[in-house]
């Protein structure tokens, strides 16, 4: 079993999607090859069955399976979070328990649905980890864009403060740089530093490393532009860094939009080699004709430019 | 096995509960109760794992055993629609053709949370019942202030036109009353005369059945008033019937409270000894001493009205 | 120039429709019927141009035109309230002035739509009472089903705590008897015991004024019943009041419908002699001849309790 | 008076900031220098008073004031669309006519927030342009990220068919990729060839112009991007266009960013010389140090790509 995630996590932490057959079945094959190119990109870690990894379209036995299946892969060498957000508490600390059971590091929880006040969820979060137990390291998911519960400083502060097994924030609020900077100032008022790894596709990572990102999780398809860009902002090169990322911008774009980026994404991992299909489980996005056209364009302008 | 359900249903379908121990677990002795209790209100059918039956907060395993215990309880007496809404659309359908197995008339699904525009209503009804099959009869469950989906009646048109299969409607858009009066001139431009039950607590069901409904589909702790409203105003006496309504109307209004009203609605349960506890699955509400005692004025009131 | 208000404030403040003639323009001759109406059921004070004032349908002349009738009309005898919600705060700030200036005793000011954190919401009072300056009483609206930002509890105390302006709570939070009574202890950790009166049509009024509320500021049709509700509850008699409540609740229920309500709520008055038109400015429902067959069955049905 | 807005519009419609002074009165000189900018940088249009444009935080007659400033100073060299969205239709409709009267080319009308369902947003349209008359070109804006309101294909299909008078879609639905290909069609169908300019700052415009669109209409503070992009690839060279647009494509994400996007909108402006000052009215967003120097840095790197 590896270590436990703690508040000095940085680096990438990919997003995993979770492969599947054309027909909707599990694809364990892919899995494993999924996992070996992400550590060949050089990722610092991986999070399994989030938003982005269609966990709530699967059965508990198939989260099982495949959570059981990349840990296998993975064999202990990078830290694994595994998404935990569950309508039911029980059945959310059920599963986390699980999870760490099988090695990962930590579990990532997200504020309901349905939440409306602030104080909602900080209520949230203090029945959540009174039923889950304080020994399970948790990744605070902030992502009001999905969740629709915007949640401010002051209350995140108020949530990291009471718990201190929340050590890491996945910070996808949007606009979110100047939530960022406010949240690095904690320790100027006694409060904690903790891991900040941003999201949101790592729209605007270069602007979030400059503000203090310890670096991103999320799940663009082309990781090792993620892993390059941490290096050679924490080597001391903002500027070059930068340059690197905006080569890949206009891809880091178009995988952003809502709802039919995840279908963009598994495409690109297939054209990749990584997964045998791009399918995503119903009720979900496909691409068509001219959506694969864009795509065709959008990555020869890529290859391009990386060639010149 | 029971007759599959119909576009004639009629009459009340009541939302059942899931009776849970103290400790959350599945209280499947207060199952058989509430089962025999809502039978002897004179029900004439039976909803189970709906959202007021927190459904989402059970596990697969759970949600099985819960439906199989009501189904052997009941023994074909009445029939039974089960609530199979899901993320997933593999899931649902799977879980719908093992209630169908096991006895039930029909199942319930509402449209998908996160569904933008009403083409994507249309499209999400059109791909799940094609997954679905074309066997199983739906009720269509349209609740917009829980699931966040709007859908106007051009759009349920061209859905029940579209689907013979979907025969009920459960109706708790609010407010509803013109759409409930729009959706019955169906027929008079060659459309279906589908059967609609109304949710909401039954906060509006006398105004509705005089609209046209056929009865109620609702939870409704006092399900004896549901019934005798319903008989009255079949038998033609609209004026008794909406008399012995506003009689209970206080209490509709109050169970009626969003969030908390499930919590009131076992909690009255409890006190009619039909279940051991009045709890509720985390995360949910809980009563405290200023809502019980509301709860006290309010039943004693009633008792009083009624023994008068 | 009447008293200002303060956080003494109890009983019925009426909120006063805006009239209209058929055509949309506004009918000043009903103002003073209207007006002289709400005087004789005996409110303790009113409150125009509120949402439910159809206020952002008016120009600034309007407003100010009507605004200064009313003024005329009650000449000094209850203090009058102005709602001055504006997507603009200097603009807010203009119109809180002259409202001031011609009589008003307090504005009322509701969240933005648009503010998404609690901590946006604390800012968004600081910023406009900043500009508002402190001479000037507030109310404030809390009303999340329209505004759609919800207040907890804690931010309500710190917005109370930072602007003793802030006198009086406008509660119509849903669920919101729980908060309500949360807000009544603040005295007993230092806290202000502010005005409370509770909208939502008083749809909870009898629970809310046990709960500690000091009376209503919502617009039924029948705001004699208010006035005799709040006056037996103040003077002892909470099951007398609570009886009379419950024989208007049938139509506290049915005007309660969002949207259809306000048409509702018109046609009663007109038809009671108040407005010589029912009309709602567009874009605004309109009762259709279903809806007024349903409405004469609701208030033949009140006359004959009544009469009884 | 110009020549009124039709089918065949296309290029860019800049949408025109509204200047303030720091202590947020209208800044009419500004407004001239700004005016003056957009002609040199070859807009095809301009579009005054949208949603960036603050128009809901200015009084009536400001909006009358800053209107026939630009108007003056455009003195008919091109068309200029106004935004004319309001809560009231018979104001949206007076606004509107004095717009035409004062040389507009058209209105831009978007759904009002609160519509629901997308019977609702047809009935809204259909009562809004009876109310306004036929002879007025209308621009339908369709932007549910901030009306709130999404409306299908099928939907707008509908209302274009019925309504000649409108003749643009301003399209800013997110994720829009598909829809703008799918009304492109409606020719294949007996429908209408409309105009179509999007919005959201341009994010995926050399896709969107790739889908069929004649144009942008958006306030990016480089509107000179905007017209060498068009110019290119209506020249034939769609390569060339997406060369430029993603050497901007930095700033266009970073001005993308909702809210704080108009304060570093005007900021950008500022800083070229257009206004004397980026004050956006409150409530509204102020940029920060931080905010500053991130800008610092992005313009910057601009300046040396276009420099290299």
């Amino acid at each position: 079993m590896g270590e436990k995630l703690n508040e000095r996590a940085n680096g990438v932490y990919i997003i995993a999607a979770t492969p599947f057959e054309d027909d909707g079945r599990l694809d364990l094959a892919s899995t494993d090859r999924m996992v070996d190119f992400y550590l060949e990109c050089g990722v610092d870690g991986m999070t399994i069955l989030g938003i982005m990894g269609e966990a709530p379209k699967l059965t508990p036995d198939e989260q099982q399976g495949f959570m059981r299946r990349v840990f296998d892969r993975i064999a202990g060498r990078i830290p694994v979070i595994v998404g935990v957000s569950n309508p039911g508490t029980n059945n959310l600390a059920a599963f986390a328990h699980s999870a760490m059971d099988a090695g990962a590091a930590g579990v990532m929880i997200a504020p309901m649905s349905g939440l409306k006040t602030e104080e909602q969820v900080v209520n949230y979060f203090a029945e959540t980890l009174r039923i889950l137990g304080p020994e399970v390291p948790v990744v605070f998911q902030d992502y009001p864009q999905v969740t629709q519960v915007p949640v401010s400083v002051a209350t995140l502060r108020r949530i990291f403060d009471d718990h201190p097994q929340i050590v890491m924030l996945k910070h996808e609020d949007a606009p979110g740089l100047r939530k960022l900077g406010q949240i690095r100032t904690w320790p100027d008022t006694g409060g904690r530093r903790i891991s900040i790894l941003v999201g949101n596709g790592g729209l605007h990572l270069p602007q979030e490393l400059r503000r203090g990102a310890d670096g991103a999780m999320t799940g663009f398809a082309y990781p090792e532009m993620l892993v390059q860009v941490c290096r050679r902002f924490f080597a001391g090169d903002a500027d070059g860094a930068e340059d690197l990322f905006d080569t890949y911008l206009p891809i880091v774009r178009h995988e952003q939009q809502a709802g039919i980026g995840l279908a963009i994404r598994k495409e690109i991992l297939r054209r990749r080699g990584v997964l045998a299909s791009a399918a995503v489980r119903a009720p979900g996005p496909k691409l068509n004709a001219d959506d694969h056209k864009e795509l065709d364009s959008l990555m020869a302008r890529l290859e391009a430019k990386l060639g010149g």
